[in-house]
């Protein structure tokens, strides 16, 4: 639309308006285009209109509209590894040439050397290990730096784009849809929060305010008279698992009424928001698209889906299928 | 206003408004009327007039106008004791039959036998055991209770009202005012956070997630299949001093543009806000008023005020005296 166009049409539409109300044409469109018109999308379709419905027996507040949302595979890959490993690995690198002892020593010899044995040898207590050194001993904002430097310059070997793109288009116009609807859209995640904050709001339109995950512990100095915020090497709060309700609790302090995961990491911030009174909405994204995207759940190392899958089948949560439920899966994709 | 005249004035005011563009009356009435007119207010309104002004060189964008406040002693009373002890004595008299223990034990014989001089023996490490007494081993719902109970049937002994009714009038004003410039108002709080939410959304306008404080450690745990968040009899987080700006950093992500405080507790809060780019409101509350509230500050042991005063004044942040700056203190008050 040209300039002139788009101005005409503007003081056409505020004449409009401003005689008769008219519904805004965006309301009629779908707004959630990147969904096949399967049950999961039905249902997610009539919860909104259920609990937005002023004077209905469902109608929710939007105060307390509160909706949460894993990020590692919910909103964007977590396969073949964790982003923040990748970052880890590359930092591991970066940082070689100050740490000459690295060369010797397991897991960063491995790392240094593409040794996949090796690393997967070191097992999660190797990954926290490299995880702290990586990403402590500097101050917040010297961490943030090195999270936006690296999403702008790293790409993912399978899709070639940088990590900050590979997030679900559904989901995207899933938060999108719940804020027009007065949602509050919140992430908790086991990631790290600090590693999400620097890019999420820009992906997600979610302000770092509302984005919450496992944290580091944060220390106040003074240095040459301005304040700092050192991070140490330690791990302040695991938010996954049991941790993800009391993370809820602590950060939002009401109870979501709707949360979606896809992992057993999300098991109980999906028991937790089950267990509030009146309407609720749990979902799981089911990762069945190895064409587009990938395919694992029951035996994967990373973001096992089991337990919660039995849960979610029992208790008529919704699964949504990648494969079966999506249009696309990544905004880049065709 | 009756309902016919109401329904004509907003019928007329559309009207007007669907012609030309007014400045709506709210805007031109005064949003601090419980604030004198001295430098105090002026410095607050030319602030707020600069960070808002579209395209002035000061302009901050909605998303980044974050403003904190402490509670105790800035937005409600903190004197003769923090009201979260006035909480747990009260507490520790109706705990006490299920205590037999206690009639022996300090500081619990103390609080039992109104002995304030074995109170004061108790220390500082008395009152944490109290507070942790009276607080946990309970579920967090069952706290909530309790607090709220408490907020409806308890009193201050000087002025005969419920507690959550001494906010000071001035603050809710400004708090409102801030927010209907695009401020995002947050608490940050050295009290607990759980002490605060279950009434501070209803006297400041402030929601749960707006809100935070020193924490408990809290567990997830499944009992008789549902699942509850029980409070652990240890201190998670103190969001005092030092570890305001980490529990700033922690919960909202963004520096504050304004924080007000109003002891030595607050002063790494200005500290830190005061250190962010761009244009910058520091404030203090000093309680210079005997009369309609108390008057205390370097040798208070409640609230202290003396570091933070000498840098407040070496570096021009804003020191309001609620004698002088305030025309009313309370609601309640004529």
């Amino acid at each position: 639309m040209n300039k002139f166009l788009r101005v005409t049409f503007c003081v056409c539409l505020s004449i409009t308006l401003s005689i008769v109300s008219v519904r805004p044409a965006a309301a009629q469109s779908d707004p959630l285009p990147s969904w096949n018109d399967t049950a999961a999308k039905k249902n997610i379709e009539s919860f909104v209109d259920r609990v937005t419905k002023d004077g209905g027996p469902d109608f929710v507040p939007p105060a307390e509209r509160i909706a949460t949302f894993d990020n590692d595979g919910t909103l964007w890959v977590e396969s073949p590894v964790y982003t923040q490993i990748a970052f880890a690995f590359d930092r591991i690198k970066e940082m070689a040439p100050q740490h000459h002892e690295w060369k010797t020593k397991q897991p960063y010899k491995g790392i240094l050397e593409d040794d996949r044995k090796a690393i997967a040898a070191s097992g999660e207590k190797g990954l926290v290990e490299i995880t702290l050194a990586t990403s402590t001993g500097i101050t917040d904002a010297e961490f943030e730096k090195s999270v936006s430097d690296w999403m702008a310059k790293s790409h993912d070997q399978r899709f070639n784009q940088h990590y900050n793109e590979l997030i679900y288009q559904p989901m995207v116009e899933l938060l999108a849809y719940l804020r027009s609807n007065g949602f509050k859209t919140f992430i908790v995640s086991g990631g790290e929060q600090e590693f999400m904050r620097p890019w999420a709001e820009k992906a997600y339109g979610i302000p770092p305010e509302q984005i919450l995950g496992s944290t580091m512990k944060t220390q106040f100095e003074m240095r040459d008279g301005q304040p700092i915020l050192m991070r140490l090497p330690q791990i302040n709060f695991v938010d996954d698992g049991p941790g993800k309700p009391v993370g809820i609790n602590e950060f939002i302090g009401r109870r979501p009424i709707l949360a979606f995961g896809n992992s057993d990491g999300d098991l109980q911030m999906l028991e937790w928001t089950a267990a509030g009174l009146g309407p609720r909405l749990m979902l799981l994204l089911h990762h069945t698209d190895s064409v587009r995207e990938y395919a694992y759940d029951r035996q994967s190392s990373v973001g096992r889906l089991d337990k919660a899958l039995d849960e979610a089948i029992a208790k008529g949560w919704t699964v949504v299928s990648m494969k079966d439920d999506w249009k696309k899966v990544f905004a880049f994709q065709p």
